[in-house]
Order: structure tokens, then C-alpha cells, then sequence
């Protein structure tokens, strides 16, 4: 048997992911208010399609897997499709059905309470939500803590006890360097520019040149759009799209959610074209995903030589920038 | 046995509508251009899994057909089923997945042609296009005409007999009214205002405030947005969206799209809600489609009544209408 056969097979599955991720994105940018409604629904109906295309996939795993020796790509494959059986057959449909309108809904309702500071708004949709995934917890099984068995989804093998180990041996030094810089007194505990407005048309455009200085391929494979919160969505390996949004004050929040989605979109913009519709296709876990957005956020866009480049097309275009200097780009 | 059950079972093929709608609108509104061939692949799987899912009713279909007296809604919907039910069993998927991935592709490649008004870039596309057409048209079957079979999809029992029948009663009388207009000398060939260029951020404004006027439900159950060509197209009765196009001159082309399109989604806003996700909660045919588009765009948008309603707008956003009275406005 060729993985040829199970490759085929897929395709489905992965035709049926494109189209959520671009009903997901649209929910998020585009969507009038009151389609959420028929977009839960659609959601809802095309998880129980995918779940029947992906059971459909059983045998033509498990014969894959025994028919010998696999190559790497083979194995990802065969990895990542169990763990997707396992998921379908252990999680009732009614259940994903019931996630997919809930949080469809609770999108647009989450929009809302952000916009009016008000929890309560969303409160029963998040109380609903937390309530499905325990019962998905609880179907998908664990080992010591519930969330493990959600954690999983994410970060495969990650724990809540890794998690632990790693912020028990962080934290200390963190809040160490941070005691030391305070003390030294020369960095403000707020940066004045954190208050600055900003005109969003004039930061829409500085966006815009910000994406030609990453180099990012606007129009041909990558496009930059609003949203109340920026996220990065990769519908294929040449339509990878990120978000930002704008507050209207402190413009680095935008800058530089725009370079962290920049690097979670390079990270999905260089994926093998050969992994296109494959199980393997796409970002290996949120770990890896972050790794990509955070090094382009902070170690290379919170450097002295990135501010370098961009210091005088921000000095440009910000008039309030007028009284400061380079080196105040990067003391926050 | 109640409707109900077949409704049922015909959600999954109105939740592939949906995400088909969608990825057909984004495909001419947003797609960055290298994504064409990842989308025409979404859609060809997604075609075959609405094959699948639609001939699943066949059964459903017979046993209600033939279950008692119907109403009037439970009689359209087995109409319309059994048209798809047909479509689907003449047609080989081969055939109709080749179609998506052509058109797919055609549309991203028919943009670049009409920019560069480059017939021959598009023709092979169109050829073939062409040639799947007729295959589909034999596979479905035809009385006199082979396109009587293709009219069928998008006109119930129309035909070419029918169409030439039509035309031929209103040409004659078309022609000797336009002979009557031409010989007055009244009204120029070409209008002035055709050549007059125009701010596109200015006409967007003057368009957002014109759906105002018509008082379409942008934001909450519509949205307006660029294309190519404009159209209209429903994801859902509470998610409409129509397009329009900015060519920098002869601003009344895209006022009037605007305004025809408004017109097809009225028609789609106004579709009974208990008939969502049903196969007939949608617009019966191209026919009555264009009989609600050009009634808003010719007899309401080009009346005196209405230009005396948006000339006041006209006149103060547009300052090259400095020389143009109301009357100037609808003598073309």
C-alpha cells in the first residue's frame, strides 16, 4: 500500500479545514453581526462532516501502518491521524456540535462586552464553554490534571506539571531582573508614549510599510486585515493571513502585534509546498507557533538594529514622535 | 413521515452552501492571487462532498413525495430536490470538480486579462470552461437547443425558443423608440459626465451614504465590498453582501451597481426566515433575481423621484457637479 491511498483520502478532511479556516477568519473581520447565528450552524454541520470524513480514514491508517517501513513525513502522517481518530471517537458529536455554535456566537458577544468593559456579557457563554471542554476532558481521559488532556490538543505531551516546572524556575529570575531594573530607576514604569493617540489612518499606513520592510507577500500570498483581536489563520501555504487591530493610542500595540503575526505567518508561509493537504501541512504545535511569533516580536523587533531601520519611517508619519529620539523607541 | 427529517438531512448540503458562498466571495474580494489554486481545489472537494451528501435524500425524497398531500413549501422543496437529485446522477463528479478548479483559477487569471484588456489570456480558460459546459449540458439532456439544458439551471423550463420569442417582440419597438429619441436630438450620445473623473475615497463615501438612503443593514445583516465585477451573493438570510467596482471615472456606474445590487439583496433579506437552511430559502431563479436588481436600479434609482432624494448628496461631495443641475442628472 502507497500513502498515496491515504493522502487521497484526506483530501476531504483538508478541503473541509480550508473552508473553516476561512468561515473563522470572516467571523472575526468580516462578518455582519447578525450572520452569527447560520455561521454557528454551518460551523457545526461541516465538524460533524469532517469527523465522518476522518473515521472514514480507520483502516487505511492502521494497514498503513503496519505495511512496513515509514519514512518521516509518513510517520507525522500516521502520528497525526491517530491522535484525530482518537479525538472523534472518543468526543460525542453532539458535544463538538454544541462547541462550534457556542463559541460562534460567543465571538460576536465577546466583541460587544470588550467593547462596553462588561463581563457579565460574555460570562454565561465563557461558563458555557468551559463546561463543554471539561466534558471534552473528560471523554479524551488524562493523566493527573483534567486540563492535560486539553493542554494535549496544543502542545502534544505537554502537562500541567511541565508547565509548572518551567514557570517554577522562571519566575524567580524574572522577578529578580525585574527588582534590578526598577531599582536602577531608569526605565519609567510607564512609557509616556503608551498615552500618545495616534491618527488610525496614518498607523494603517505605517503598517503597510512595515510589512514591505519584513518582506511579507501582500496580495500574493499573505494579507493583513482588523480585528478585535490579531490572529494568524494559514488557509494554505499561499494564503496566509494575519490581523491587527487599533486603539487609537500607543502605537506600538499595533506595530507590534503586526510584527508577532508576521512571524507566525512566515512560519506557515514556509512550510513545504509538498505538505500542502496533508495531515502535516501546517504549524506542528502552539509552542513552535509562539517560538516564531515572539522571536520576530521581541528579539528581533524590540532590537536597537530593527529600530534602526524603522525609527525614521515611524519619525515620518507620527508627528508626535517629534520629541523622541531613537533611543526612546526601545527603553519599554 | 414529516418534513422535518428530510430538512434534517439536507442541513450538512446548506452548510457546504454556506462555506461555498463564502469562499466564492472571498475568492473575489480578498484572496491573495496565489491562493487560487489551493481555493479551486477547497471547492472541488467540497462539491463532491455535497454530491455525497445530496444524494444521500434520494430515499428521503421518494418516501415524502409520495407520503400525502403537501403544501405549497413541502411541494417546492421536493421541486428543487429533485432537480439537484437529477443534477447530480447525470453529471460525473469528474466533470463538475474539473469545473470548480477551472473557474477558480479563470477568476483570478479573467482580472488580470480585463486589467490588461488581454482577451488571450483568458481565452484558453474560457475554452475550456466552454467545452465542460457542453459535456454537461448532454449529460443533463435538452429538448431543441443544447443550451436549453444550461438556461434550465438558472431559469426553471426557460428556453431558447422562449428567450428568442421575447426578444424578438422587443426589438422592433426597442429600436423605433431609440430611432424617436435620436431623431429629437434632445438627448447626446454620450453623456458629458462619462469622461469626468472621480476621488474613489470620495465616491465610497458617497456609496456608503447611498445604502443609507436605501436603508440596506450594513454592519448588522449586510456589507459592501470591492470586486472586480459587482455582484450580489447570500450566505444567509441575516448575511447578505453585495460588491461594487471603482473605475476613477463616470461615477454614475458605480452609484447604479450599487444600486442594482441593493436591489438583488433586498430580494435576499427579505426571504422568509423559517425557510433558512432549507432548499428553497433562497432566490427562485436568475429571472426574479434581475426583475428586483434593475426595478431598483432603472425605475426607482433613475427617477426623478430618486435623483431629486440623492442630488443634494451629489452635488455636495462631488465638485465636478458644480456645472450640472438635478435635470443634467437622469437625461442619460
Amino acid at each position: 500500500m502507497k500513502i498515496d491511498d491515504l493522502l487521497r483520502a484526506y483530501k476531504p478532511v483538508w478541503a473541509i479545514d480550508h473552508a473553516k479556516s476561512l468561515l473563522e477568519w470572516d467571523l472575526e473581520v468580516n462578518m455582519p453581526t447578525e450572520g452569527a447565528s447560520a455561521r454557528g450552524e454551518a460551523l457545526a454541520h461541516l465538524t460533524l462532516i469532517r469527523r465522518e470524513y476522518l473515521l472514514r480514514l480507520k483502516d487505511l491508517v492502521e494497514k498503513f501502518e503496519g505495511s512496513g517501513d515509514l519514512n518521516d513525513v509518513e510517520k507525522g502522517v500516521i502520528r497525526v491521524l491517530k491522535r484525530e481518530l482518537k479525538y472523534y471517537t472518543s468526543i460525542p458529536p453532539e458535544i463538538l456540535e454544541e462547541l462550534d455554535r457556542t463559541t460562534t456566537k460567543a465571538a460576536v458577544v465577546w466583541r460587544e462586552a470588550r467593547r462596553e468593559s462588561n463581563f457579565e456579557k460574555f460570562k454565561p457563554y465563557l461558563t458555557k464553554i468551559v463546561e463543554l471542554e471539561r466534558v471534552i476532558a473528560d471523554k479524551l481521559g488524562y493523566e493527573g490534571h483534567p486540563y492535560n488532556a486539553l493542554l494535549d490538543l496544543y502542545e502534544e505531551g505537554f502537562t500541567v506539571n511541565d508547565a509548572d516546572e518551567v514557570f517554577n524556575k522562571l519566575l524567580p529570575n524574572l522577578k529578580s531582573i525585574l527588582d534590578k531594573i526598577r531599582s536602577e530607576g531608569r526605565y519609567p514604569d510607564k512609557h509616556p508614549l503608551e498615552d500618545v493617540a495616534y491618527d488610525v489612518n496614518v498607523m494603517k499606513a505605517v503598517n503597510e510599510e512595515l510589512l514591505k520592510i519584513l518582506e511579507m507577500p501582500v496580495g500574493t500570498r499573505f494579507r493583513m486585515d482588523v480585528s478585535a483581536h490579531p490572529f494568524t489563520i494559514g488557509m494554505s501555504v499561499n494564503d496566509v493571513r494575519i490581523t491587527t487591530r487599533y486603539e487609537g493610542k500607543d502605537f506600538r500595540a499595533t506595530m507590534f502585534s503586526v510584527i508577532h503575526e508576521s512571524g507566525h505567518a512566515m512560519y506557515e508561509l514556509m512550510i513545504d509546498p509538498n505538505l500542502e493537504m496533508t495531515p502535516v501541512g501546517r504549524g506542528v504545535s502552539m509552542g513552535v507557533h509562539e517560538s516564531q511569533s515572539r522571536f520576530w516580536e521581541n528579539v528581533i523587533g524590540r532590537s536597537r538594529e530593527f529600530v534602526h531601520i524603522i525609527y525614521p519611517l515611524l519619525r515620518e508619519r507620527l508627528p508626535f514622535l517629534k520629541d523622541y529620539g531613537e533611543e526612546d523607541m526601545y527603553c519599554h
